[in-house]
This record gives C-alpha cells, sequence and structure tokens, in this order.
C-alpha cells in the first residue's frame, strides 16, 4: 500500500543519485565554494535570464525561510503572510525566532492579494508597531493553489508602491512551474528573493535561493544559523543533475499529472474536492468511515481538518516517484469503500 | 595532485553510499522518525552502554552546537571554552546568535583543565554577570590534540562540583576514539551531551547527537531553527552503515594511520611540529618559500597562522579517503623543495 | 484647553513627588536591593495576601511585559492574546524580539474567554508548530472593558486544564481595581503574574511584578535587557508612597469617576459610546466636523479609528491628574460644536 | 557612616529634583515627543557644536549599550572591546544577548589603543568568523583611567582605516570631562555614537545618546526592546537642569576633587593605588583587616579584587552628593586602623 503523506517520503530521483555517485570521490572545497556549486549557480542564472542574481544553496525550507528574512529586514520589521503561510503556522516560531514578527492575514485560499496586503494597519504606522517590509507567498500554496503571472505582478506593484520586499518560498516550485502560466525568468523578474525547492521534487535536499540583486554578506548570515553544508558540493551536484537537462520540471509534470488523476477519479466517486488545486496536493473530503478504511487498507496520508462530525479533509500528496498504478489502486480501493 | 585542505573534500564512504543507493526508493515518514533512524539510533545507545540516552540525527556541526547550547542553557547563561574552541573562533558568533555568551578562557593546547574553568570569574558571581552553565570541550580538539580518559573525568568532576553541564563536541570524534583511550560508553557517561560526527568521517553529511538523559522538547528546538532535515532517514541509514560493522572505526584509524605517517616523513625531514598531534590533523612549520612550491605543485592545505617572517605552520589533514600514495607523494615533493 | 491623550501626560501625583524629595539624601544600595524596595514589596505581599509572592519593580509596561514571556517561556513556547492585545499590536514586536510568537485571537471586546483560547489549533499539536504556554490579559483591557471575577476564574481553570500560564498585564490595574469586583489579593490568587501599574495612576514612572511563585533568576533577565534600574530604590519609594495609604484606589476612583462623567455626558448628547467602558478610558464616536472643531479649540486626545465616512471613534482617557472643570469644559464644548 | 559604594547611592542633583517638581504638572505628549527633551536635545547639539547631531534619551546604561550595539551592527557584526569593559563583564551578556559577540581584547589600563585593535584576528577575516564592526570605550573607564584627546583621535583614525564604527560609553563622561582635555564637541567629533551619563552625574536615572549622523529608525529600536519612558519629558527635564548652567560639570568637577582628597590622603598613608586614576573612583590597597575594621565602623565600598593573602583592593566612588566631611571622616578612620 503507498503513502500519500507527503512528496519527499522516498530518497532522491535516480538521476541525482547517479550524479552524487559519479562525483564522490572528486575533491572540492567546501561550504559551496566549489566548481559544482558555480555550475549550477552559473545555470540557475542562465534559466532565470537573470545574469546579476545572487545565488545560495540551503539544505532545507525552514532553514532557507528564516534566513531570508533575518538578513534582508531589520529587527523591527516584520512580515506579512497568509494565515495559512509555512512562515506563519508550520515553523515552530522559526521566523520569530530570529526577532521578528509574522503579520497573519487570512485568505480563503492561501494566496495574498494586494488589497490583503494593504489591509494591514501597521503600513503605515509609528515606532510602536512593527513596520512590515517584506510580503512572503508560497507557489504552490500550502494547500496546493497557485498564483497567476498576473497575480503576482499584481503584488509586485503593490510591493513597489509600498516600499515592501517580496519574497516567494518555492517549497514546491516545481509543481508551480509545470501547471501555471510562469517560468522561472518570470520568477527572478517579479520577485526580490525566491527559491526553487529540491527536497520535494527529487533532490535529497535542497533550496535553490535566487536573490535579484547582490547579498554578499549572506554568507555570514548562513554560517550563523548553521546553515553552511561542509561539502557544500553536494547541492551544486543534485541541482545540476535536476536543471540541466530538463529532469526538474518533467519530475514536476509527472507529480501533477498523477495528482489530477487523482482528483478526477475522487470527483467522479462523487466526493468533494473544495480546493481547487492543479497542483501536486489534493483536498477530497471524505466520510471518516471510508478514511478508516482507506488507512486500515494501509494507505497514508494527512489529516487537514474535520469538516464536521462526518466528515474529514484529508491530504493527498504525489511526486516524481508515485507510481502510476498506486494512484490507480488507490482509487480502485476508495471506490470500494 | 592532492588536497590536504580537510576531511570532508570527498563525497561519502563507499558503504554509506550504497546504503543510500540500496534504501532509495523506500517510503518513510520524514524529520527523522522512521525505521532507519530508529534503529541508528538504537545501535548508538547500545555502542553507549546506555539504553536511556535520547539520540538525535543532524546535518551539520555549527547547527548542533548552537542548538544543545540554546536547548540546555537558560538565556542569561553562559559557556565555557578554551579560546581556541570552534564555538568561540569559527562559528559566526552562532552561539552568540541565540543569545549566549561564550567565555574563552587561554588553553596552551586545546584543552581545557579544572583549573582553567575554575579561573572564570563569573563562576560565582551575581546578577551582573552572565552564569556559566555549560562547559565546551571537543574531542579531537581543533589543533589535534586529544583528552584521556582521565583528563575528561577530571572535568566532569569539576563540572559537577560547580554544577555545570558538561558537552563534547565530537565533530572529529571518529578520529579520537581511534587514537585514545575512550570507547562511546566513556564518552556517554562523562558527559551530558556529546556527538559522534559523520561529515568529518565518511557521511556525505550528519552528526548524531547524544543526551545522557532524554529532552522531550529537543525537535521543538530543532525545527525551530531550521534543523530538520525533510528526509531525515538519510541520517540514520548514514550513521547505520557507518556504525554497525565497525566502518565508522576503522575509517577514522586509517586516517589517523596516515596523518602519523605525514607527521612522521616530516619529522625526518627536519621540519618541526610544535603540537603533538596524535590524530587526523597535522601542524607541520615549513619555510615560507617550500610552502610557495608545494602549492605550486597543486598541493593544497590550509594556513594556520605565520610563525616568524620566514616560517608558516600549515594544517594538512588526512581522511578515510586519503590514498596511500598521495601522502609518500606529498613526503617525497616535500624532500624535493 | 486639555489633553485627554492618554493617563501619563503630567508627572507624579503629589505623594509621590513628596515621598522621592524627602528620601532623596538617603544613601541606599542600587539595583533594587535597597530597604525602600523591601518595604514596598512587603506592603505589595500583605495587600495582595500571598506572602510567598516574588515581586519586582520595573520602569515600564513593555519592559515587563517582555521580561515575564522571556522568563516564563521556553524558546519554541508561545503567547496567547487578544488580537487588541498590547504585546500583539503596540509593542513594535518587543516578544517576538525575545524569540517569541504570540498567537492573536479574535476579540470583539478585547478579552479572551475560555473558548477563544481552545480554539487556537496549536494547543495540542507537534513539534512542526509553537507550544502555546502563557494566556496574555490586560486588565482593564486595551479599550477600556473589564473582566469581572467570574471571567478571570474561568480564564485560571482554562489554563490549568491546558497547563497553561496565564499573565495579567496591569497597566491600568488601578483603572481596574476601582471599577471590578476584584482586589490584589484575587489577580494575586487567580494568575501566575500580573503586575500593578504605577505610570498611568500616578508614578513617574513604575510597575510592581507579582510572581506568584519565587522567580530566583528573574533578575538576571532584568539585568541583560537592560532592565535594572540603577536608583532602584526609586520604585520602592513610589510604589510605598502609592500603596500605603492607599492613594493608588483613590487616585484610580477619581479617574474612572471622571470618565465615567465624560461617558455619561457625551451619551446625553446623543453620540454614540459603542465600547461598554466601565474605566477610564472612553471611546466616543464623533462627526469628523466635530472633532476638528475640539481640535481647533486645543483639546487633545487619540483617533481610535474611522467608522465610517464620516465619523470617527475618538479615546478620552482621564488620570488622577484630570481636572474637573477640564471634563466639564470639554462637554459644555462638544455641546457647542 | 558613608557610602563610598557608587556614584548613584543617592537620589538627584537639587536642581534636578526642582525643575521635576516645577514641571510637574505641565501636560506633555509622552515618549520623549515632548518640547522638554526636545529642548534638552537642542541644547546638547549646541554644547556638542554638532547641529546635525541625532539626540535621544534612555533610561539607564545597559539598556543604551545593547541598542546601541543592535540598532548599528548586521547580526553577524562584532564589537571590540577591552576585556574590562562594561559590555563584556557587567551587562549579564547583554550585548550576546541581542545576537552579538563581544571580542574582548586585553588591557592593562581599561583603555583600548590601535595596537590593540589591530590585534584582532578576525579584522580581516572570512565568513566563519565574526565580522568586529564597532569599537567600544568608556570614559571615563571602568577602573577610573581617562582617554587623553590624542587617545582618542588615534582610536578614531584606526577605525577610519578598518571599517569600524566608534562607540564612547560616557555613563561617567561627566567625570571624564572634569579631568580631561576634551569637551563635549570633541566627543561628538570623534566618535560615531556616546552618550553623557545622567545617572552617575546628578540625574534620578537617563544617559543621553549622541549620534553624529540621523538614525531615523532608532525609536523603533528603542521601543521593540521597552526602552521607551512613557513620561519621557523626564529625561528632557534633568537634562535641561543638570546641562543649562553648568551643573553637569561643576558636579563632577567636585566629585573629582573629592576622588582625589581621598587618593591623596590614602597615599599619604602609605596605602598603594596602583590605578592612575584622576577621576572619581580610586581603588587602593589594604591590608584585611583594615579593610574589616573600617567596614565594621560602617563604612561602604566595593570589593574589587584579592591582590594577595593579605591585601585587597577596593573601589571608593565620590559623587556630587558626597560631604567633604564624609572623606575627612573616612581618612581620619583608616589613618586609626
Amino acid at each position: 500500500m503507498y503513502s500519500f503523506r507527503n512528496d519527499y517520503s522516498e530518497g532522491a530521483h535516480p538521476r541525482v543519485l547517479e550524479a552524487l555517485t559519479k562525483t564522490n570521490f572528486e575533491q572540492t572545497r567546501g561550504y559551496g565554494l566549489d566548481p559544482r556549486c558555480q555550475k549550477a549557480a552559473e545555470l540557475i542564472r542562465t534559466l532565470c535570464a537573470a545574469p546579476g542574481a545572487d545565488v545560495h544553496f540551503l539544505v532545507g525550507g525552514t532553514q532557507t525561510n528564516l534566513l531570508v528574512v533575518e538578513s534582508m529586514l531589520k529587527p523591527y520589521e516584520a512580515v506579512i503572510a497568509a494565515h495559512t503561510g509555512h512562515v506563519n503556522v508550520h515553523e515552530t516560531g522559526a521566523i520569530e525566532g530570529t526577532g521578528h514578527k509574522v503579520v497573519a492575514v487570512p485568505s480563503p485560499d492561501g494566496k495574498l492579494t494586494p488589497a490583503m496586503v494593504e489591509s494591514v494597519p501597521e503600513l503605515h504606522s509609528d515606532e510602536h508597531q512593527v513596520k512590515p517590509a517584506m510580503v512572503y507567498v508560497s507557489n504552490t500554496t500550502e494547500i496546493g493553489t497557485v498564483y497567476s503571472k498576473a497575480e503576482l505582478a499584481a503584488l509586485r506593484a503593490c510591493c513597489d508602491r509600498h516600499g515592501l520586499l517580496l519574497f516567494l518560498d518555492g517549497a514546491r516550485l516545481g509543481s508551480a512551474l509545470a501547471c501555471g502560466d510562469m517560468s522561472l525568468s518570470d520568477y527572478a523578474a517579479l520577485t526580490d528573493v525566491f527559491y526553487i525547492g529540491g527536497t520535494k521534487n527529487g533532490a535529497l535536499f535542497g533550496e535553490a535561493l535566487v536573490f535579484a540583486k547582490p547579498r554578499p554578506d549572506f554568507r555570514w548570515h548562513m554560517k550563523r544559523r548553521g546553515a553552511m553544508l561542509a561539502k557544500g558540493r553536494l547541492l551544486g551536484v543534485q541541482f545540476q543533475a535536476l536543471l540541466e537537462d530538463g529532469a526538474y520540471l518533467e519530475a514536476a509534470r509527472r507529480a501533477n499529472a498523477l495528482a489530477l488523476r487523482l482528483r478526477e477519479g475522487v470527483a467522479a466517486l462523487g466526493y468533494p474536492l473544495p480546493v481547487e488545486s492543479p497542483s501536486n496536493q489534493q483536498f477530497p473530503v471524505l466520510p471518516n468511515e471510508t478514511i478508516s478504511k482507506l488507512q486500515a487498507m494501509g494507505y497514508e496520508f494527512e489529516i487537514d481538518r474535520a469538516v464536521d462530525g462526518g466528515h474529514t479533509c484529508i491530504r493527498l500528496v504525489t511526486s516524481w516517484a508515485t507510481p502510476e498504478q498506486a494512484v490507480e489502486d488507490f482509487l480502485r480501493d476508495l471506490a470500494s469503500c
């Protein structure tokens, strides 16, 4: 039986493993100052059409988020996020741990709009309140929705009007690239900083952080928070493997296609999927006894929330590693419940 | 030409790579809650003869150091370290970044003694000074020296007298185990917390942290600092591969033996090695022109410090991956300088 | 013309000034270790019927709030507050500045209820979310409402059920004591920590913090945040002057009475006061042109918020120092607008 | 019997108390935005011959020190201080509490020299070490010595060469002004930021912080650390009283004169005073039994350190409030020991 719990249940995409094996005995300098990281960074700058971008490789998402905020904001400055934003609810207060407030705005679909940003009362405030200085968005969002280019451009314009930085968490950027209307160059053009998530799309681990402008002291921030990997070249090797021949996008397309097959199959069985997700996370609402039966069969997935006394919303996640058969089996077994 | 720059220039020990490849498509829960990590933790408790020990896996040393300090001390409490201690000089203020002072004590050989600890004036102080609460030592030390069991036991007794915690940084514990008079069970018995360094002895990355007593909230601390690896099982897989058949100790013995061959060879050529190091870091003092010649040949190593106008102390580091031939070549080329 | 901007527009209550003058040339130890502070703390313990309480004197409210949170919570623990709570909106992220998240709960009247506390999803969560550990309430609240004894007792029971600390911000405790159904001993019995606000009720500055149980290391926390006043006895002298003959309660009664006279007079003129405040802050809604006229006459007050295109809610605050005539003048002038 | 324990044993200089009393019923805005603070700031700019200086008023020294560091440095930047510096040893890790390392340099007389600053190895380092960004000095120093103008100018030049900020802690600036060769305008010209200590020279409390250049966001930093006094005008009133007619300098001269009378008298009795202090702190070395006798008579002073088995260095501090007779009595009683 299969686990649809998340998109990091397995190890690495075969290309990644192959590249790690192949380069294993090369000797390189540590801490990301090696030719592999340089090559991967160059590749990313090219794909982003951003020759002046500053690229850094980090191990994980929470680490990346806290470093971006800490390195770009002054101590009294705050981040605006949707109430569902990862930095608001799923990082054990990592942002606050660096001294910064997250100002959470209710959002029905996990996305921020300019109107929501402008509803933050501190935007034009005095020294008795925090000073919002950055807007944080995720793409895909934590609930699987996706920003269009027009939506992100509108946020960019809003940020420009109010002197705010725009930071895009790309832990699931692969899935967004595979189903949205933006390419890497759009992300680079519209944000001040974003990242290309490796962990959830084929790497053993790793996030490639892209600053629009040079941040010459970012490595000091990294080291201070224990975020500089000794064998840094592992990150370069992995991103090179994923990005140089399109494996990254292909893996995400595969994950999305399987998720849509799940969506379609679940809907055909008459179960609602209230979140309009085109990406690799799907949120069906099932009767509680159906959920128990699926679990008894050995299926694994996360419980999102109770909908009413008899129904619960669950989360199904697919990845590059999900076998087609697992999806078909699940739908067949769901039909039998 | 070979790089003796450090013990993390290559990838992983073949056993580690093999284990990662073999387990690549297993599906497991994330964040270290998987059977591989449980197995590795159990193995470590057995090797430590510490059935009640609490084991956590982390990616790197600075991350581990800052989390140990932050999770065990109150905000106003401080760490005592040798002035050469990694937490004092080589972590970009990571400890201070968590709000804690490092009280540095001069040490001629990189080791702390009870007398040095007791020289800290704040030990019996009032609320106008920080309150030292932890002694930090490294084994092997940052300059390659090694604590004997008697020395560590004396520090333990000193800590007990003064109500101090004893924390041992084992980034190079493999090398210490391979040349010292202590086994893992001694470390577990004599410290409140220590770690078994993977990064510098065969893992792609990873440090296995061993608390003498349960720390049920340590995972909250980890997550808050971005130190919880999504595919946490990678750490369990690696430590299992290194520890279950003795590969860890064997790799370290090999590194030490090559380092001693370097030491012997360098000394035979008449160059001084002022630090009495039995471990995988050696610190010869060479004429500056000799160093330039070695560099011109393509050898890489770190410059430790200028000794006088004409001489410089360099650092040579060996590892599980160092070929014997590289050592012999180096000695031959040094002789020719 | 008078300023109703706040309750700290003037200097000190005459008794306070007199006491400071009288004791000016006494020599005492610094930092609150003097007989004056000991006497004031003893007086507070007696008034609180809490012989085991631990009393500390601090200069201001934000300082006190951040120290209570920092000294009582672990780094990953969070505070639950009403969205209007001072720690959430009016301290420039001081709580986050100590590394802790404030989990804000919407509240219609500035007060928290057990149901609101229990609505916080993190209450029973895992290591990916902060761990709420403290409930923060203010009495009187930031919008002038007041907790009854039954309400505070219900929160206490809720906190006990969930293992939460209860912290009551008493910046305006005088006003709450003067109009509510609780005495100091009720506050001491029902909370883990609360404070008796001096700044807003007659002191030059100062908050007397009362912990239900000894906090032997609180002075270390104070010093570390620069919150230990060198001439600490100034705080003891002031609280003794305010508390020993009932001046504190009398001053607050006077402020409340004048505020209710304002409320009554404003309501009689037909203006709504939507917040049911029995305390020294009143929030009338006035036409914008009326506000402009009052300002043109020289009256000062804070703008709370725009109600609609033509009306604005303002805040009027009275204090021990407000002359009766100022209130009558204001009402007369408002009637003439 | 008199206490020579410190220069903040009494209340306020009579002029200060008089000014506080006289202005007590004025209504002003809070938080330092009042005419009294504006007036005092203007006066300080004039005395400093620094029309562009940015002046802020704070309650105490540790608070001021931590705010200066936190507001001027990036997280990974460090402060260089003499090992005797207040920020290094007497603030319970307040600087580290804001995330910054204090790099302590041994100093025989409590003063830093350019050579000492340049001995800090991190000065030209990489991202694995903190980046020193500020030099911290105190005048008078913690052991009573005083910088000359030439010495401070040399440090200024050193800071300019290395891109370091120069911060001067003036908790005892009065005493330095009264015995050194610098006026306020010299301090303003030679430092990036310094402060005029009120607490130790006649104020109830208060430090006037002078930035050479505008720091428009400093008030956000202040509020976030709980350092903004609600009745901020108290600080303006006090500094105006002390500075406008020379009372500040006169008070310090008096304190210094009494200290030198103590020095002279103690030396005449044959006791050594190894620290060459021209200021209001004197450090005689006395036999232990003599110290016990003085204490038995009721004299109070701080113990600095044990010199040998039979002798101890004590600290005697004078202030604006010390009666001449107390000094003469002490010398007479010392002679009788």
